[in-house]
Formats: C-alpha cells, structure tokens, sequence
C-alpha cells in the first residue's frame, strides 16, 4: 500500500473536460464593454530604411478608433541588451517587425485600415545565413554589433586540448537544427484596459505573470504597481508565450491612447510569422575518449541563428551548454556560444530550450564515438552515465538520478538486443538528456509564493504564483496540497491567474512549476494544517499533535469514531469568541543559491534525466522513415500523478517527433514560407508512433514528495534516438533536421558511392 | 493639520467612472461559452391550487434546452422557517410565485417557450390585508400558520402600564406605510456554470457570499465546497439583492441540467414583480410622557404585512424594534410585532431594515407628544436624547453618541428659530434616528476576514471578506489601508469578488461594512507593516521599530535621505536568500458577543445617529408639497471619507424623500399595478430637493479610526422630518406614507371641518 492518500493516484486534468468542450474561458472569449480591436502593419522585408510612413487615410476610416505607429509611443528598448523596440522606426530588421498598429471598432475594419497605411521602404542588403553575417563587410542587422554577434558564452574547465591529444578516439561532427513553431492551439493574445486611474490591466497567456509586468512597466514607463496581468485559460504555449513581446506593449499603447479596452489576437498566418520559434543551431562538436570508452572531452562550438533581436531564445545557449558539460561525466570541457543575429524569424522559447539541439548533437555523436570504438552505444551511455553524488565540470551538483536506469529501461522495452545492429532497414536507437528539474536562477530570486486558506465548507484555496500553461500543474498542485492537508482532492481548488491575487514566483519555465512550487504548496499546507489541527483539537478536547487527517476529516488518533469535517473544524474556528479564518502563506526558494555564478553554476536545485529509443524502419527506395514507436523512459523522482506524466512524456515525444521528422519554419531570403498548418508540418494524431511512457523513480532528496520537473524533458532526446535508429537501419548518419526522406535518400545514395573506403557510412563532416 | 495622511480626504469613488462609462463588468456583460438563457414562468394568480402542468409544447420548440417544474429539481424549503421554495407545486400563494423554468439558447427563444408551458390553476381564496388574514375563517397561506401569524417578536421591560397610568401626557397613534421597490439600476441576476467535476460557479450580485453559497448548498442538496460565488460589479441593490432567491435556485437547476452556463436576467417589469419590495407595516404607538417631557413608556404593536413567503424582510422588525426600544431614553418599553402572510409580494430588505418604518411612527408620534405638551419638538428630542455611556432598555450600549449634536445642527442648518411655528403654509420639521453601526450580530459570527499583500511593485492588494454594494466601500477599505500602512492611496486595490479568493465574512449588511471589514484591514495591514518593515530594517541598517512609512516610503525617523520604497523594501524581502512574501490576515469579530440573546439584547459594537430637518411649501389647493431642503447631519464616528459620506446622505436621503413622497408598489388583489419606472415613481434628479449633508464627528472608540457605520441611516428619518414639517406648515398629520397631494388635500379639507373643537387637528386616530 502506498504511503499516501493522494499522490501517485491517476489523476485526469482537472479542467480537460471543459478544455475539449469548448467550455474553457481563453483570452480570446473575453469581452469587455466598449473593447475594439487591434491589428498590426509588419515589414515586408527583412532589412530596410523606414523612409515615410502615411496613416492619414487609415485613420479616416469609419470605424477606426486609433493609429499608432512608433512616434505615438514609448520607444524604450526591451530584450536582452535592450535591441528590440515596440514599434519600429528608422529600420525594419526582418520580416514581420511591426511598423504601425489600428485599434478599431472590428477585426475587419481594423484589416482595412492597415491596408490604407502607407510605408515606404528603402531596402537594405540583409544576411541571413549566421555563419556569413560574421564574415568582414557583411550587412549589420544592429550597427553596435560590429560581426553580427550579439554576445557569447564561454565555458572552459580542465584541459580539453590535452584530453584530445591523449585520447585514443576523438569524433568531429558538424550538426546543424532548423527553425520551428511551437503551434499551440491558441494562437498570441492580448486584452489590455486602463481604468479610470490609469491602473492597467492585462488578459494575457503568458509564462513570466510578474516579469510581464516589470516589462510592461518599464517599457510603458509606468509604475510596477499600476500594472495587474491576469491569465485565462492558455490554449498550449510550449515555450512561446513566454516572451514580452512588440504586440503587447502595441496592445497596451492602443488602450491607452483610445481609453478603451484594446484586443490583439494573432491570426494562424500571423501567429507562423510572428510568434517566436525554436532558433536553428550549427552545432561543432568534437569529443575524445579512451579505448574502453571513458568520455575524456567535449570540444563545443555552436553557433545560434537568433534572428534579428535578442528575445528570451538568445538565452538558450544556456541550457545547450548545461548539456555540453552534464550529460555524461565529462572531466574536460569546453563550451563556446555565438549569438549571431541575422535579418531573420528571431527564436525564443520552446520546450527544452536549447537542449533539444543540442541533445541532437550530442547524442548524435555518442553513437558515431560508439561505433568508432566499437562499443555498443548502450554501454557506452551507461559506462559514463552521471551518477547520484556527481558534481559535473559546471558545478551541476546531481542529486537523484535515473539516468542509468531509463537507458536500461528503454533498451528493454525496444527490444535493443533483439534488434540492434540487424541492419536491413529496421533499426533502434537510443538517446538520453540531462535538464533542470527544479528550475533555473535566471533572477535574484526562483522562488514561488503559495497562499492555502480553508473555508467554512471545508473547501480548500490554494493561490499559487506560478501559471498553469497547460501543462496539468493545477491538478499537481492540487494534489500536493491534499496530501499534505489530508485532504479529499475534489476539495481543493487552484488559483493562479491574476497577479493582483497571487503571491509573487518567478514565473513558469525551466520545468520548475511541480519542484517550485510544490514546495511552496506543501509548506503553506503545512502551516494552515496546523491552525486547522488547532481549532478541532479545542472541539475535540484533544491536543493539535494527537490529531491526524484523512479525506478532510481530523481524528483523534486511534479514536475512528472521534472526528470534525475540515467544514467543521474551519467553522469551530470561524463561529467562536475571537474567531479567525485559516489562511497560511509560504514562498519557497530552492536552495541551490549561486548568485554570482548566474547560469554557470549550479543553476538549478535538482536535474532531471531520461532516455528515449526509437524502433525505425527505412523504405531505402523512397528515404521514407517510419517512426514505429517510442520508448520514453524519465527520472520525475516521484511520480506524483502518473496519468499526468504520461501525458507529458506522450505529448513531448509527439514534439519531439515533429522536430526530428517533419516540423520546418522554411525560411527563404528571411520569409517565413509555410504560414499555415497546411503548409507546416506539425504531427497529428495520426501521424505520431506509438509511444511508450515509462516513468522511474528516484525520490528526490530535496523537491515535493520527492519530486521533480520534467514538463520540458520528454520532447528532447527523441530526434537523436531516432537518428540513431536511422543510422542502425541504414548505416547513414543524418546530422541535420527534419530528418526527411529526400535527406535520408541522398545519404542512402552517397553511402552506396562511399561504401568502398570502409569508414562509418553517411554524412560524415570530418 | 490632520494627524492623518489619508483618512480624511475627499476620495472619488475608485471604481466611479468606469461605472458612468459603461466599463465596469456588470454580471450581464459576462458571456460564457455555450451559455444559456433562462426565463421563470410566474404565477398570474395571488392563491391556487395547481392542476396541472404541461410542458411538452414547450420542450418541442428549437432551441429550448431545458423546461423544468417543481418535478425536476429540489424541493427544499428555505427561508425563515423554511416556508419558500424554489419552484412550486401543488401551491402558488402569491402573483409572481415561480411554477416552471425554461434554458434556450437566447432570450426570445427561452420567452417564447414560456408561453407553451400550459397550467391549469385552481384559484383558492385569498387574503391581501394583514388584520383580515388573522381573523377567525380567513383564508391560510400556510397551512401551518394557523392565523396567518407567521412568528412574532415580543420585548417587554420595565412596567408600561404602570408608567401610562402615572405619566402626564398620552398619545396614541396608528401609523401606515407602503410597499416599495428598491430600483436599483440592476435588476436581478444569475449566472450559473458547472465543471466536469460538479463544481459550481455562480456569477451573481449579492450581499452574503458565503451565506449564499450555504443556501445554495443546502437548498441544491451539495456540499458547501463545490458552490463558488463570484460577484462582478453590482449596480446597485439597497438591500434588495441580500436574499438567496427562488430565482437563483432555478437557474443554477437549469445550468445542472443542461449542462451548461445558464444566465438568468429580470426584466425590469419582472424586477417590479419579483424582487423584494420592503414590507408595508402597521405601527400602533402609545408613548407616555411628564409634563415636563421626560418620556415614560413606549408601547408598541407592529403588523408587518410580510407577504407570502418568509424572506430577509421577515426580520425587518428587528430593526423597528431597536428603534422603539433605544431611539432616546425610554425607560418602560413593550413591543410586539407580528409577521403576518398575505398572499402578497413578499417582503425583503431594503435600506434600512425595518427601521424607516418605525422612525416614521415614532419620530411622527415625537411631534405629536410635543404639540400635545407645548414643547418645542427639538427641545423634546434634545431633553430625552441618548447620552455617550446610555444602555437602553434593550441593554444596546450606547458608546459614542452624536444624537443631540446632530439635533442642533440640523435645527441652525434649516433656519428652525425663524421658520418653525409661523404657518401659512410654510414650515420645518425635524426627526432623528438610532441605527446599528457596527453590524448586526445575525449569525454565530459578525467577523469578516482580510488578507493584505504587498508585491514587488509596490502595490497592495487588499482581500476582503466584505461585498462592495455599490456604497463605496472599496473606496473607504483602500483609505484604511493606505493609512494604516503608510501607503499612496493609488497604491492599494482592493478584492472582494469570489469566495473562492476572499476570506470569510458574514456579508454586507447592517452598515457593517466600514466598521468591521475595516478592522480587520487595519489589523492585516499592521500585520503586513510588520513584515515590511523587518525586510526594510536589514537593508536599511536599522531597527524595525526605529522606522516609518509614509506616501508608500518608508524612512529611518528623523532622516528623511534613509529611505526605501515599499516595492524596494518588499524586493529586499523577495530577493534574498531565504526570501519570503509579504501577505498577512486578520479576522475581526467585533467585542458585543451576545449569543444567547440574539437580536434582543447589544445586537451592535456600536450605534449610528443622526437627524434631518426638513423645509416644506405646501399649495393648499392642490395638497402638492414642494419640499425645499433638507438637512441631514449623520454621526459616523470618524469621517474617513467625507466625499462618499456625503454621496450616501444624498442618496440616502433621495430614498428617503422618494418613500416619504412618491413611492408606492400599487397592489390590487395581490397584484402590483405599476410595474415600469414610468408608473412607479422613483424620484429622478429633478424631484429630488437640495439636500445639506452635515457630517458629525464622535470618534467611536471601537471602530477603525473611531468611525462607525451609516450606509442605511441616512434614509431613515427623512419620512418623519418631512410629515413634521406638513404639520408645521398646514396643521395636518398625515400618518401614512407616501404623502401624496391627495392625502394632504384630503387631511387639509377634514382639518377645515375639525377646527373649531381646538385639538390637534388633523388626523388624529385616538
């Protein structure tokens, strides 16, 4: 039997039904009285002089409340180093910078009006491959980036040239990642409103509630404290509502300037062409071991296509580099990172972060070094698997740790020795990643507050600072805090919408919402048990320590028979002399406080790990892959709601899928080409292999019963394992994405051409 | 200077413009997805037996998603005694009783199905006069009412008969007064929506939200914890809104049974019909007095014509009690009153409770004691005025008390010396009243909870239990606060909207809102301070106690260079190892616990008083009566804001000029004729006369910042200070209201035929 009453029971999503219904309030099914609606005018080009901009005859049109273009409003730098402005003048940077916005009585009108504004642009030479736009002469998309490099990451430890020269295999592999959309359901949305004081309120699906504001604050220079960010139901973000971004603050400038509720919603086409993708990566990556297979280097240089300003995505480096230096015990490391801006879509935030590229690379490389030693890739994997206790060359300090364990996992339920090294054109592959599972210092502080109160009818609040992105961290959460009140889960409700309400977190990223705060949950749980204990020890004539909970009833222990509800006991402790309301609050902040070291340290208080294996089978007549399944297997410490992580891993594996095989913003002279989904290939249902969610538990020693994040992890390892498998089938190595037929048949054939010189086969760079 | 920074100043109501502009989110703004409309189908008949209903026709008509009887729904009583129910069956005992309910998917659709529901009815006798329905044979609305009292309340102290007998002067009077319509711009309205769970959320202006969601609860047969109440902005209520209605029931049955959002919204004319109207009443009054005009006794019978059903209103004699029992110092008091059915609108609550009503007695009957005594009608007051330090006969512990001040005040505002006693048409009156200003202990507990939080901006939400009412209480709530905390008025917003976020509260009612909900912001926020403080001490280098806040800044004192902001200070307290949030609660339940005695004995932490004077021109040819001015001097403690205190006498006395002059719900065998604002005449800013609001200062010594409650009194006294004034200017008494021109037509032609027998004059009963 298990040790608790609610945790590790299969939980649906707590508002699936009313998600698949259509009964679920999105931004998008907000009306305010008086609220018009906004649109906005975007660049063309991808590099141009702004030379004139006429909205006189959109402005006389019926209907058309405002138009603004960037003299109407701040024009405050925001992003990192502050390259990025609301609305654009003098230049345009890529295609979709937005020039001028209408806020009108429709859609419609608005539509109209943009039509009637009249821009003219000089064009300039624009550069869009990342590896020419450092090149001497090359156009500058930001004149103070002199070769186009808006900043580096560098990352040096032990002595990787001596590691190399000693080695007695090194593998070279150039890698390379494309650009894709995170295409949730909900495109990007918008409602802001000013009142009557000038207090601003924003409806908005975002990621960062608090940082919003701060955004919005500073850009609109406005106080912090006039700005209220409220989310309704999100309709899927995966990373890429987590930006501020140019059409809030254009939101924002409309209402104020019209006094009226002001709405932006992305269109499908706008939301391909304007929402922030995952950044493309060229990823060189050299890697040494000795003969037995002992990693002994990583030589890392990658280059990140950021696009044309400095969105969170410039920051994804971050997590590849983690990557780099943890995954696997690596004893020498070095890591260099160029943000390259180029007049082109500029990337974001989605799942995994950076990881997935370069997880791609890395695991790409450990079955290329695999085969070079002529070690099975399994073993190889588990030879230099992290272990708990490691201490990587970043300082990671891993905790818990079920690396070994899903690589084991995974093989057995591919059915690895049955399968691997058969050829044919059926194959297996493995991967496996290293990610922060228990958020990650991006701020001074990562923590998150929790309010629990307890009312008269025994129903239970809890107001969390985090966001719900879809991810099903209510239900968690509400689990979490049953478990901890002894409470029945239909009695606990989820609050974390507006930041009027909530207590401050740092926002929702890095996979941090269960560790973060579940810990916050637990201790105000905790808090607000005992002034609950409190009350009905009065009543029951017992003391608080001889009481205990279960199903939101409090008994004197080992008296069944002697008993309150929670309803009860909040009453006992609201209906007398002095009474009081059982409110508790905490705010948890996780211990792994590095301040100065920033993103170079331990950044996060617990890491995640998992492997995934790919069954394959190759049409060598077409290239066509068939995915045949998936094996996912993943480290959440403790599985705190099983049917919710299945669905994470399932859901991450689709992604994953997406990315390896079919996803692909193309970009052609910095046009977004495949605006819809027609065009774009994002997996359907029916379109995704068979997927089997494997869950291993390793009980983390720090986080929530246990547990920890895992919402980014399960989309990362997929395209490697599946590359992998490919290699297995076939023989050749595909080491840039979507892996498509068309690549798969060209390596096939250029293989049939190099077959002679007996080397690995494929696409090999070195 | 003010030793306050924010108490005191004259403060716009905050949410004031977006309520004249028509941006306040009113509950029929509010659209779900896949919402309904509900209609009531209502009784056309004041008392019968139902036949039959028949509901096929209507179930056929497209678009009709649910009709519901009796059958389909709970049956549960409630209401005192638990004499209502939500939709009737073998039964309906007034014109408005709801028989069947339609959900359609619009307004038409759901009005066109009422008119195929097909009922036969079997009329059965009826009985519409309070007096007629206790005699022997008289028709019973309730089986079980044998006499159609419904329950009595009964006080007696002192010896009444002894003190008649002995006392000089006797008067003796009936009084009457009239149904009337709270009209509040809003009418009533209901929004229910279920979740998957079986979670409901009811969108709905009311006054008790948690006592709401119990009704519902117990009437629904659900657990408290599934009901969530959330009140979007309330366009006014006056008391009207304070009932859990038969409506309310129905229109979460129709959202159960469809499965969807149902919205329920009154007509105007079925506002008129349905919603609670304050209770007629019959006042017979005896007072006895010495020559010298100390009063003696007061005896008292009260018939309230309570209607069918035992609403709110049921208990309005509580507040005519009081007002009979401590309304100056009368040493011998015996009151009954009776809550009698009719089959008749039924009586709720409107501002005020009762106690216009017998102001209008009792403060009539004070003029007619001094006429008869040959004392100055203000002398009278002011001899037998309650005193600071008085306990009435009831045991009400009169604290600060501005009886007398306000007496005088309102006597030199309206020129009393020079006016008063010259005739011809022409003259003053005055009358005074006693209130709860405290609350009103109606339940175990009289508490309300808040929670102050302050966010790294800076800014401050307060949490409160209390409901706004269209009364300004945020406004006054976010005044405390900001004083209390050191804080920028712009800096606190204040949340009061859903049970689900707000701690416990009682519920607005008894002009409690101020006094409690205030206290407990003023403890939460000291709370808050505290931590504010701590956090602000360690980066300031120095001692909590050393510092202090002002204009949302907090300094070391005496060194106005060494500060921080409140958004520094609760940074320093987020941003930091260990780091925490600032939120703090309170529970506030005011000292007068007196269980035992219920509505009988100290039912308040404290009294509100005050008085109006009136200046009346009355044309004696056509009894019309202009009433010039009125003077309304109200004691409220402290004045925290006087611009909202202000609003409230005007309104208040705007109430009170439209129940003295023009109101009346016309009822004719049990049905109200006049059932639009054309025919039911509400006074507009043009009927309503100058009006000198005077705010008296008596800093209560409980209340937050010495102020007390006095939302309702301001409508009390206007009655009998207008009918004083007829007096004084014709020399007739008109006993009940309203007093139209025929009334005052008819009185003047007696008064002529009655002149020369020297009494009174005018229409005296004894």
């Amino acid at each position: 039997m298990s040790e608790f009453n609610v945790i590790g029971r299969r939980v649906p999503k707590q508002d699936g039904v009313a998600r698949v219904t259509g009964r679920a309030v999105y931004t998008d099914d907000i009306k305010l009285p008086q609220m018009l609606h906004g649109r906005i005018l975007r660049s063309p080009v991808p590099h141009a002089r702004i030379v004139s901009i006429d909205t006189s005859k959109a402005k006389q049109l019926a209907g058309v409340k405002a138009v603004i273009t960037a003299a109407d409003m701040p024009r405050s730098g925001f992003g990192y180093g502050k390259d990025n402005s609301p609305l654009k003048w003098e230049k345009v940077r890529c295609v979709g910078d937005e020039v001028a916005a209408v806020a009108a009585i429709d859609d419609n009108t608005a539509e109209e009006a943009l039509s009637l504004i009249q821009i003219e642009y000089e064009q300039l030479p624009a550069v869009y491959d990342p590896e020419e736009a450092q090149r001497e002469g090359a156009p500058l998309v930001h004149e103070r980036s002199k070769n186009n490099v808006s900043f580096s990451w560098t990352f040096n430890k032990g002595d990787v040239e001596g590691a190399i020269a000693e080695a007695d295999v090194v593998v070279e592999d150039r890698f390379r990642t494309q650009y894709i959309n995170a295409c949730p359901l909900e495109p990007h949305i918008c409602l802001a409103s000013f009142d009557q004081a000038g207090n601003l309120a924003v409806w908005v699906p975002i990621h960062f509630a608090f940082m919003f504001r701060k955004d919005v604050a500073e850009v609109m220079g406005m106080p912090w404290s006039k700005v209220r960010v409220i989310q309704p139901a999100i309709g899927g973000s995966f990373g890429s509502k987590i930006d501020t971004e140019p059409f809030h603050f254009i939101c924002i400038a409309l209402a104020q300037k019209t006094g009226r509720p002001v709405k932006i919603a992305f269109t499908r086409e706008e939301e391909f062409l304007a929402a922030r993708p995952r950044q493309p990566m060229i990823l060189d990556i050299r890697m040494a071991a000795k003969k037995d297979g002992t990693l002994l280097a990583r030589d890392v240089h990658i280059i990140s296509d950021n696009g044309a300003y400095n969105a969170w995505g410039s920051h994804a480096l971050f997590a590849a580099m983690m990557s780099v230096t943890s995954l696997y015990r690596v004893p020498n490391v070095r890591f260099v990172g160029d943000v390259v801006y180029t007049n082109k879509p500029y990337g974001g935030s989605v799942r995994g972060f950076g990881n997935p590229q370069a997880t791609f690379a890395i695991e790409s490389q450990m079955d290329i070094l695999a085969q070079k030693l002529g070690i099975d890739p399994l073993e190889l994997r588990l030879k230099n698997a992290n272990q708990p206790g490691d201490v990587t060359v970043q300082d990671v300090k891993i905790t818990s740790c079920g690396l070994a364990e899903s690589i084991e996992k995974v093989a057995q339920r591919i059915g690895w020795s049955e399968h691997h090294g058969k050829g044919g054109n059926r194959g297996v592959g493995v991967a496996s990643l290293i990610h922060v599972g228990g958020g990650a210092r991006i701020y001074k502080s990562d923590g998150c507050g929790a309010i629990v109160k307890i009312d008269d009818g025994g129903d239970i609040t809890v107001i969390i600072g985090s966001s719900e992105l879809g991810q099903g961290s209510e239900t968690v959460q509400a689990m979490m805090a049953a478990e901890e009140l002894g409470a029945r889960l239909e009695d606990i409700r989820v609050i974390n919408s507006d930041t009027a309400i909530k207590p401050w977190d740092v926002g929702s990223h890095a996979s941090r919402s269960t560790f973060i705060s579940g810990m916050a949950i637990k201790r105000a749980a905790e808090q607000a048990k005992k002034q609950l204990f409190e009350a009905a020890a009065q009543k029951l004539e017992a003391r608080p320590e001889d009481l205990e909970s279960l199903d939101s009833k409090i008994f004197v222990k080992g008296s069944p028979d002697r008993f309150l509800t929670f309803g009860q006991a909040a009453r006992a402790d609201l209906l007398r002399t002095g009474g009081d309301v059982i409110v508790a609050k905490y705010f948890y902040d996780p211990p792994n406080v590095e301040l100065d070291r920033g993103f170079f340290g331990n950044v996060s208080a617990t890491y995640a790990f998992g492997s995934h294996a790919a069954e394959v089978k190759v049409d060598p007549e077409t290239g066509a892959v068939d995915v045949v399944r998936i094996a996912a297997a993943h480290d959440v410490g403790r599985a705190l709601n099983p049917m919710g992580l299945e669905a994470q891993i399932e859901g991450g594996v689709a992604m994953g899928f997406g990315y390896a095989m079919t996803e692909e913003l193309q970009v052609k002279n910095g046009v977004i080409q495949n605006v819809s989904l027609l065009d774009y290939r994002v997996p359907t249902v029916q379109d995704v292999p068979a997927i089997d969610p494997i869950i291993i538990e390793t009980i983390d020693p720090i986080g929530p019963f246990g547990a920890k994040g895992m919402g980014e992890c399960s989309t990362v390892p997929t395209a490697p394992a599946i590359a992998n498998a490919i290699y297995d089938a076939t023989g050749v190595r595909i080491k840039d994405l979507p892996i498509t037929p068309e690549k798969v048949l060209r390596a096939l054939e250029e293989a049939k051409e190099t077959s002679k010189d007996g080397s690995e086969g494929g696409l090999i760079d070195e």
